[in-house]
């Protein structure tokens, strides 16, 4: 669990009306997509790569939520490397809402050979440039 | 974890075309919305009422995804619950692809009172069913 | 306008919690994932082919919307083509909530070269599937 | 048509990840999305409401695609009222992908009693501001 996200790479996310459900706030699946943004930000900004150029999968997602959100309110998703694997990452956000923590949660992710789907090394500069942005 | 099913709740899942991502397959997010309509159904046909004309909220959301799903595919959910607490119900699911199990996961779901927000006992005919159903 | 639709290709739809929107009804946007499901649909059943395994585009979308549509509600879409130029196919829909006309809608998609983008001639074994369906 | 949107009120999107669908473009349907977007954020900025605070429902909605939008690309919304009845409003709409026409598209939106589901007449502090952000 991420007590201290100072070290934390930081991502707004725009709420959508569309994003709201039948109970009148952002519905529980979102989150998860909040989550594939927070990753998308952090690995074009950190990695310096799109998701949409290399190939990774989630292996588990956990979310634990807190409070609703609602509409009109500022998201953000705090993302945090807890753990850097051969070919796993794993990640902890805490998402929040008007600053106040709605969601916290968990993520392992793989990296894998697109056209294989098997599980790849994370190369080197990778490795490289997610430890200096922890420092 | 589920090892055995046979006394699961199996709701069968109309795949979209949506819901498969930039990576050619079902989002992860969308998982989380397929666990949703298994627990839609469960309700209705088990306990007897819609989760829009009552308050549920989710607490916890786990989903350790095991291999990806195509949009052609089959996909059924089974749903079995796990724990009963005073206003909690605690669920598992086995998320399957043309009869694979294609993910795992487990939620744990609040009963609120749509006004306050507040927690609320499960009421005993609710209980009732979801024992008889269990058997 | 499709006025009878007597043969019209008919699809049934899963309306999901997840399509309900804040005003408590089916999303407006979520209506044109109805139609692109009852194209897929249309176009493995009768053209042969998944529109994930060939191309196509849309040019329009219309959408004029008669009543909204409650979650638990049956949708059905029955889908009619109107034309079919050499790259595009015009397409007419009546989308029903509970047997009643809840939209009506037409689109024009373009067959294209997923990897140049550019649009090429309909093949004449489709054109033939299509036109056999229609008597 | 709009041909100059010089006047029109402008919205950025953030494209999501999960925008992407099969084809690896922004769905076709999600571009309903964006134009929801955009009117929200005009509701917000120039009348002063929310759409969640006051009912509105779509009439008709027609989107014309120009070329297909790439996750990562910057979008924006250029919306222009094009009409205001009694209880209708007509908006154009521009989408730009990197400065380029993406597609254009046109709403009817009436606004409705939420209870009723009744039209209702747009009240007359909207009219002059609607009409104050046209000047």
């Amino acid at each position: 669990m991420v007590n201290d996200d100072s070290d934390a790479y930081d991502v707004e996310i725009d709420v959508r009306l569309r994003d709201v459900d039948f109970m009148g706030h952002v519905n529980n699946a979102v989150y998860a997509t909040y989550l594939e943004e927070a990753r998308e930000a952090y690995f074009q900004d950190v990695v310096g790569v799109s998701m949409t150029d290399v190939g990774t999968v989630l292996a588990t997602l956990e979310i634990d939520y807190a409070r609703p959100i609602e509409a009109d309110e500022t998201v953000t998703v705090a993302l945090t490397v807890s753990e850097l694997g051969t070919s796993s990452l794993h990640l902890e956000y805490v998402v929040r809402a008007d600053g106040e923590r709605a969601a916290t949660a968990r993520t392992v992710q793989v990296l894998v050979d697109r056209e294989t789907g098997e599980s790849r090394p994370i190369p080197d500069e990778w490795r490289a440039r997610i430890d200096a942005a922890r420092d």
